[in-house]
């Protein structure tokens, strides 16, 4: 439809994930008007992250150097380590300031559809870092999807006879939302994980 | 929150219109996670864009040389110019098939919120396009907002008195619609454009 150089750029974003043909077109317009400087940057940002960044040695999130900045860190608690699926898991539960362990980043959870075997995520890894007993708590914290319980369920039945305590982050009303909004399984996890209000 | 050159890349990409927060985060891990040739060849893309394409020095459309393939198509119909905000309008029309002249495109609309007056648009090079009596019509097809009516209000009243035909697009119901969910303007003025069926 468009001239060459402007479809090529369109038919790239079009690969991206969530950008669908219609927002392809408004960013490759976008580009188009753009400065030079800003584009430069932009192109610039892509290969850098491509070229720089790497995957922790240790516990597989993305990092600049051998090691990431949570496992350089000497003041985090060493003796729990909180299980995730992908990177972005270990951004969104830094937010919350709840927790100072170390992490573990699998790299995905076992999906069947998808082929995706204990494998094929960083579970060997894991137990190698659990090996010398320096951990005492492991926290799953994989999705609360059928995915993510199945690789919970896999990882607790392989750690539990290695004396350690494995927790799961509770099911539950997500804070803030309405309960006759709640699906009927969230809904039923609040009620099995009740607890008693000290009042 | 990410390391360095992560953050960096979702903060680029988060200013691209459409991006939010957590389509940046999801679009950076992919490029993370993609083929070094396939972030290269995006990369690139962008690049080339700003550096390959111009605007065509007739008509203001996307172009690679001097022209753009439009201009530079002979088969052509020379005596109508549709008169468009953006090149993307452009191709929405081409895509209909149903209009065989030439195009104008002003770069914008006339928006006194945004501060676009009529100097700021490529007024002056659609008349002097006019100005050799070729063109017989003017088909005004700015987008049916505020801004797009009055730009062709606008020109309709400049251009008129030059005795060239001003038509307007039609405004009506969208074929394939729902009666019941259009909205009053849009319903109105399915009644003005109503015709007479011929049967």
């Amino acid at each position: 439809m468009y001239e060459g150089v402007v479809q090529g750029l369109i038919d790239e974003l079009g690969r991206l994930p969530g950008v669908g043909p219609k927002s392809a077109q408004r960013i490759a317009f976008h580009i188009l008007q753009a400065e030079q400087t800003d584009v430069r940057r932009l192109a610039h940002a892509l290969l850098e992250v491509k070229d720089k960044v790497r995957f922790c040695a240790v516990c597989g999130n993305v990092a600049q150097e051998e090691l990431c900045g949570i496992c350089r860190d000497v003041r985090r608690d060493v003796t729990v380590i909180c299980v995730v699926e992908e990177p972005k898991d270990v951004v969104a539960v830094e937010r919350t300031r709840e927790f100072r362990g170390k992490y573990h980043v699998l790299g995905g959870a076992i999906s069947p559809i998808e082929g995706v075997g204990p494998d094929d995520l960083r579970i060997r890894e894991l137990l190698t870092r659990l090996a010398d007993g320096t951990v005492t708590e492991l926290i799953l914290a994989t999705d609360p999807n059928l995915e993510g319980e199945a690789t919970a369920t896999y990882l607790a039945r392989m750690i539990k006879p290695m004396g350690l305590r494995v927790t799961r982050l509770a099911s539950g009303l997500p804070v803030g939302g309405d309960l006759e909004y709640a699906d009927e399984v969230t809904l039923g996890r609040a009620f099995e994980g009740r607890r008693l209000l000290d009042v």
